[in-house]
């Protein structure tokens, strides 16, 4: 075997063809969605009015294995797939430790972040089913930028709600969104029913994610040929993000590589529900021991911290009631510069795994987690996204503790997406004015209020 | 010949391990550099206080065609290299084009440029050395951020001093840099005599380049172990920029590609010096006919409307003269958001071939850059530089002058960078606040005004 080298790349005709769908072989299947109207679990038609067709079969799909990726969509991810299996060495150096230390990174595009992989897909299907319009809500910026870009590519329309609060402090997401034709609105606004409401109920308010959320369903309810979409907690979106763990897979197969533990941030769940697909068949199937951790931020624990627990997916509590790991969905997380991982809930296949023993979760306090970014930053060269950085936190944890004990682990972590956009939070790490967060119990006990009273 | 994919990635093990010294082969040599002290050429102990002695042979050394890259930076740049050659099949689909259209993309690292090729060279220079600061000045902040990640990786203290102006409308910029560890200090600032010099003069300053090489200078030259450097325009750095273009010719010949003609967007020159550099020597050598297009801004025309002369590097006047296309040292470009490409001057080398017909120029307004910028940005995904924009823009004109020709030509171009700090530019441009600037022929005589009179 040669030198692994600093990047794999794997070549255009190595690139996986299908995405890999877990839930063909889990042992449990997750409970599934249920529409809140009847107490039973939705059907196809439940879904027809808010999704298109081929996304709510690859949503309600548990038996393939393998899902085709459309050649379409392959000539989209040409463009910035497939992305490097980074291979640590200079980290690796820096920590002094016996571990071999791999990245999976995402951030290669202009989108900054895998957000681009479920993006081209859902676009697609938009399109193929003659959708013209399409909205969705973005908070901190990295998925409505990346439907943006999908959007100019295959000729949809496109308007983004972004959290107006996160409108201002990044308003040169909303220019990348500009730039790829789309149309990007501060939330709460006057466009639609809801945010003319609560504009007049709070005239100074900076908008919230669930208000975006609501008023992006509403103008895709009354507008033409539209539908609303989703970046991430839906089975659908984590089907496509296993592109990721497809390319990870085969990487190390090429090499030769065996990672004893994989490591992800999670918020919706998306990329390392993604990135851990194929290897959680061989860990099922009995085939190997490898671990996976979840990596949440100690202000918004809803794996460590919450419970499993049917939720609706937003504040507004307008969607079905997924069973998962959540905190209620009026859990308010406190002003949390990891913008990404602010969500209440996690992906229900993610927390079935997690419930059955699958996958352990660790959180940690953003400081912490900015020390570990600016560490990685200066020797691998990369400037990670806040999010993208607590897998880094937990993954210099583990080579430290292979470095106490000797053990030659192989460690291997999703670095999800670049910081470029990020750099008010990295300056407010810098000038020592960033402060951590942690939820009391009655903070959690709030969240757990807003809880539905069912019983299935 | 299997299909051409989307990107073409060099193996590790086929990454070219040598720089590119085009002089070696030139018919005739740029002028030497002269000292203005005694009208004679630069010699070895001339240049010894200002630069690494490594460089210096390097900057001066005519006669080896190639030079071995050292291990230390081949390990740097393994980091982020080779960048891949990219088929843009999407845009020659958009243009109808029977032309064949690639772009050696530089913009996957977090400087967001090709500067980083230059600054991992001087920084592990000054390190051997046992040079222990480094100052240097940034417009853009491309080169700022680059040597700021390649001081942090080899362990050097930098000071960057950032023209005010660009600072204060960039301020993450600056934050970057000090998450790399660099100090970014806005110029014109009070750590300087001729800073505080000026300030007193002029207290609402915005700074210019000039007086950011100025404070820069001054600094080094006061502070032990430190010296300045420099990130475009000499011929060291036109060197490791050869980086890019020995990758490109490695991909061209692996693929068969032969490109017809080669164009890149020239500020200083020494992205467009690096990516010529081996596909000029077979010009030269009369093995091919490729044709080589310099593109620049119509604000700043140095190659289209300057003249061949000897001239300063810095508007201070502190530098040796050097013989190249410029516009005078006293010129003062219009507020133009290509920053990257406000030099007053063009590479010795560059002009050379230039002037001795190797090499064509055009340049175009801004406005149609940012054209180019967005529709190739809709197409292909990456968000590009402004200063790159106008590589694009050239190379979408040749390849709709082949649409109305048939002609079935090969376009390669450099993608330098990534605009993702560029964009107030871009939102000027969508909201028609961009406005373009031609200068006028009393315009540049006001510049030429400022040339040395010097008679070799």
């Amino acid at each position: 075997m040669a030198k692994i080298p600093y990047k794999i790349y794997l070549s255009e005709s190595e690139m996986p063809t299908q995405w890999h769908n877990v839930r063909a072989v889990m042992k449990e299947l997750p409970d599934p969605f249920i529409n809140p109207a009847t107490g039973k679990a939705c059907t196809f038609d439940d879904l027809r009015p808010v999704f298109c067709d081929d996304l709510i079969e690859q949503e309600l799909n548990t038996k393939d294995l393998y899902i085709d990726i459309p050649g379409e969509i392959m000539d989209f991810y040409k463009m910035y797939r497939p992305s490097p299996l980074v291979r640590a060495y200079n980290l690796e150096r820096e920590l002094e430790t016996p571990a071999e230390i791999y990245y999976k990174f995402e951030g290669n595009n202009t989108s900054g972040s895998h957000k681009l992989n479920s993006a081209a897909a859902q676009v697609y299907y938009a399109k193929k089913q003659g959708l013209t319009h399409l909205t969705t809500e973005t908070g901190a910026g990295q998925w409505g930028t990346a439907l943006a870009m999908a959007c100019a590519f295959y000729g949809v329309d496109l308007k983004v709600y972004m959290v107006k609060v996160s409108a201002e402090q990044k308003p040169h997401r909303k220019n990348v969104i500009r730039t790829y034709g789309g149309e990007g609105i501060p939330s709460p606004s006057d466009t639609t029913e809801i945010g003319r409401k609560i504009l007049a109920e709070n005239p100074g308010t900076g908008g919230s994610l669930g208000c975006a959320i609501s008023e992006a369903m509403e103008t895709a309810l009354k507008t033409e040929n539209c539908r609303y979409v989703l970046g991430s907690v839906l089975n659908h979106v984590l089907l496509h993000q296993t592109i990721i763990g497809q390319e990870t897979y085969a990487a190390c197969k090429k090499y030769d590589i065996q990672p004893d533990i994989i490591i992800g941030c999670a918020g919706g769940g998306s990329n390392l529900g993604g990135l851990i697909s194929p290897f959680m068949e061989d860990r099922i199937l009995g085939k190997t021991n490898t671990q996976f951790v979840a990596v949440e931020p100690a202000s918004c624990p809803s794996l460590t911290r919450g419970r499993y627990a049917f939720d609706f997916g937003d504040t507004g509590k307008t969607t079905p009631l997924m069973r998962m790991y959540t905190l209620g969905s009026g859990f308010i997380p406190s002003p949390n510069h990891a913008g990404g991982l602010r969500y209440h809930g996690m992906s229900p296949i993610l927390s079935k795994l997690y419930h059955d023993g699958y996958m352990s979760a660790v959180s940690y306090e953003q400081t912490k987690v900015f020390d570990a970014a600016i560490r990685f930053a200066r020797v691998e060269g990369t400037l990670p996204a806040p999010e993208s950085s607590h897998a880094i936190k937990a993954a210099i944890d583990e080579a430290l503790r292979c470095k106490e004990t000797g053990e030659e682990k192989t460690i291997l972590f999703g670095l999800t997406g670049t910081g470029y956009f990020d750099m008010t939070a990295y300056a407010a790490y810098l000038d020592g004015a960033m402060t951590d967060y942690i939820p009391t119990d009655e903070d959690l006990e709030k969240g757990f209020a807003t809880l539905p009273k069912v019983d299935f």
